[in-house]
């Protein structure tokens, strides 16, 4: 093998944490808690970006880019955003370097403090919906539907490359209203944009639900989420969308002139999703050999590895492939030709897998004589020879089958870990012999939620939109119940 | 007119600043010195990114990203980077907030300081140097050609709109390479990708050229830049690629074994473009009627304006212009069909002028009963009837008509704003009573050129590399000159 991976079964994180670092995706830098996305990982984050934005334009948005710095003072605004989120930011205080009088480098500039001190965005909201005053005066200014790409900063103490890191890139999307109605609409439909997109395009089966009052987003009157499973039994929250009511309007007065000219307050939605979700890309489809990739998503879909010796095989091999190659660009498939010289192909296959390359094809001078190639899909491991006028079309079946592979795999991984329990001791049962998530009956109160947070470590995930209505009693409580909710233990 | 602009002749800089305000381009927030990119302006800037990185891709290189902060001890390591760099940066100092014990809103939590201050980047060459460390082991590692997308932050006392602003958004380009001519034209390349962009894209007529001494980037051994002339006879830098040699990495130990074995420094470039060319799109082109935009970069290429009285005309023209509009949406020209309800005609076309789009079509009762349109195009303001049958041919010859229009015009305005003197007299002279790019002999000293400087504003532009050799005297000292170089008052 190119580079040895720690297997799931030995130690699930370093696992994790293997592939990211070994299949050249980020690693960690000098700052505390800041990552490095590599230009492969940084390939992939784009593949998303680019999907996401066309659908966020289809949906009728916009984008935008606000400061980066939010004044203090913002912060205090909205009473349950301050409450609730977290205080852990970065703060500027000062705005001048001088040359350190000993000569030792650079000293901050004592003389250049700032009179209020400004937050490295932790999310926007407050500067948005401060800008968002100067623009709408009347029902004619609304909708405002824009979306910015950004970078945001939350100081975090315990930071995993993706998953949890102090800078992470993300997209929010901020939308202004005129009624109650059309808001909630716009943050159901952003969910179901970020449940098409995790599914179809990143094969990961999720549940869309409401977030209990807990794990609300602080300022939220509404919080829709999608919850997805990892091969661990853990749940990684990949995506949420906020229905704000009138918080953030009251908060910067922002009001408008109805048709019918009375003066209302503005209602709002924001929504989310950021590098994260490579963190689930990652977790949801990778193996012990190293990174699986959708095809959807994978900046090399075909790579091409030559199996030669000397010069003269390679000349004639490369002129089959450069054919080959030009058939499947045509079809707008990503190919690579791996021709390095300092390599054997054993090493060039084990880095392909570990990059999570979809297929392989392997031709040789016997494949040239057969008019054959050997062909491996990531997905199954699984090899098959195809002839060379059948590839271009077998690759295109195949990338749409490695797809729907992958989706169908963690599907069936999900159902398998999830279990309907009906009393407490069998979800702490559950949860702690195979984990995965739970659906059992709450009685919908905070005391509950927190006791069994305590007490199990597992939180309320969602109360999904598509689930079932039952009549139920909660798990702790016996209290009646006519929904069951989501629990398992989260990323 | 929809919103009256102030005219070059009254208030150039008033001129321009309406226009970034009026035509919804930017705006300042609330932070000092920061400005909000609004969506029209930002969908300029997309489009302009989206060529910017197509054509970094096709010359070799790949996106990357790197953290918003880097380490105040890694300013130091540079001498002449932490020397000759600006110290105005803002600093992180503390990483918590906590709630004010008077219950007036946060605070900063004084316990939550940070050991090393982290300044936010103002461009990133030490955190990437500092990570190409552990990158760069072998001659086989090389070249690395990164680039990212990403905001810097300089805190700037005085700032315009685009132009010069506290927080900006730009990519910076990072290569490293294994030998000395490799970086070079490295470096050269880009500033010829620069140029091709600025020219076939923008519009907008540029000299290449490289930077005295003075004007150098702090770190580089040469700093290529690209030089464009607005209208009022101001110089504005729009680019720049610097040749880094070895500086970076010997100030962040990056060495790599060569071919023969010897341990030698990597040889480094950096080149970057801003938003500030959002700055030289608007002032290179606009006129008082509003912005003029390039079609290749204009996010509505044409937009049709329905002339009618009640609704059955609207039904009957928005027909005809529904079938236009597909005709020309086949051809890839993208359209936007304004049929608000609740403003004149009169009062869009000058909404549209103002926000240059580049083609106009109006068409009422009238065009529908002779089959025909009023197109009016954006950059000569003339209005033409066309037959509905010729509308997608005429747009699209058109389209490619005003692109070029566009630079002749702006390479005409420079050409006669370019000035050869051969006296300090006659350079003062033609700098108060005209401006724009001044031809003159220097003798190459850094004290000539302060004293020019401080004596009339204006500096070494570049000493461009299509320069004519010719002998000469330095127009100040009389001393030999081999070649001329290109001075002006810059923004």
């Amino acid at each position: 093998m190119a580079k040895e991976i720690t297997s799931r079964e030995e130690n699930y994180s370093q696992w994790y944490t293997d592939i990211v670092m070994k299949a050249g995706l980020a690693e960690h830098s000098a700052v505390r808690g800041c990552m490095v996305i590599k230009p492969y990982g940084y390939a992939i984050w784009e593949k998303m970006q680019a999907q996401l934005d066309k659908m966020f334009k289809e949906t009728g948005h916009q984008n935008a880019y606000f400061p980066l710095f939010i004044p203090k003072s913002f912060f205090s605004k909205e009473a349950s955003h301050v409450e609730g989120f977290a205080k852990e930011c970065a703060i500027v205080t000062h705005y001048r370097l001088k040359n350190d009088p000993n000569g030792k480098g650079v000293i901050v500039d004592e003389d250049a403090k700032l009179e209020e001190e400004l937050i490295v965005r932790p999310t926007s909201e407050t500067i948005i919906w401060n800008t968002y005053r100067g623009w709408i005066q009347s029902y004619r200014d609304l909708p405002i539907k824009l979306n910015q790409w950004a970078n945001v900063v939350r100081w975090e103490m315990r930071t995993r490359l993706f998953l949890r890191t102090a800078e992470f890139l993300w997209q929010e999307g901020h939308t202004a209203h005129a009624t109650k109605q059309e808001a909630i609409e716009e943050a159901k439909t952003m969910i179901q944009v970020y449940s098409t997109f995790v599914q179809d395009y990143m094969g990961v089966p999720v549940t869309i639900g409401t977030k209990s009052e807990a794990e609300r987003f602080a300022g939220a009157v509404d919080t829709y989420s999608i919850e997805a499973l990892m091969q661990d039994g853990k749940a990684l929250q990949a995506g949420t969308s906020h229905f704000l009511g009138q918080n953030f309007a009251k908060a910067f007065d922002v009001k408008f002139a109805s048709k019918e000219g009375a003066l209302e307050y503005v209602w709002a939605t924001s929504w989310g999703v950021s590098t994260r979700l490579m963190g689930a890309l990652i977790m949801a489809h990778s193996d012990d050999n190293g990174l699986v990739l959708p095809p959807k998503l994978a900046p090399i879909q075909v790579v091409f590895v030559p199996i030669f010796k000397g010069d003269e095989e390679l000349v004639r091999i490369s002129a089959k492939v450069k054919e080959l190659k030009a058939q499947l660009e045509a079809k707008g498939i990503s190919v690579h030709y791996d021709d390095r010289d300092n390599l054997k192909p054993g090493f060039k296959f084990a880095e392909h897998e570990l990059k999570g390359v979809p297929v392989r094809i392997a031709i040789g001078p016997k494949d040239l004589e057969k008019g054959t190639v050997e062909l491996a899909r990531r997905d199954t491991l699984e090899k098959m020879y195809v002839e060379q006028s059948a590839v271009a079309e077998k690759v295109e079946t195949l990338l749409t089958e490695i797809q729907d592979n992958i989706f169908q795999k963690a599907l069936k991984m999900r159902e398998e870990m999830t279990t309907k329990v009906e009393t407490y001791d069998e979800f702490k049962q559950v949860l702690t012999s195979k984990g995965g998530f739970i659906l059992a009956h709450w009685d919908g109160t905070a005391e509950t939620e927190e006791q069994i947070k305590e007490e199990t470590k597992a939180t309320i995930r969602c109360i999904p939109l598509a689930g079932e209505q039952e009549e139920g009693k909660c798990i702790v409580t016996g209290k009646p119940s006519k929904q069951r909710a989501l629990f398992a233990i989260a990323y």
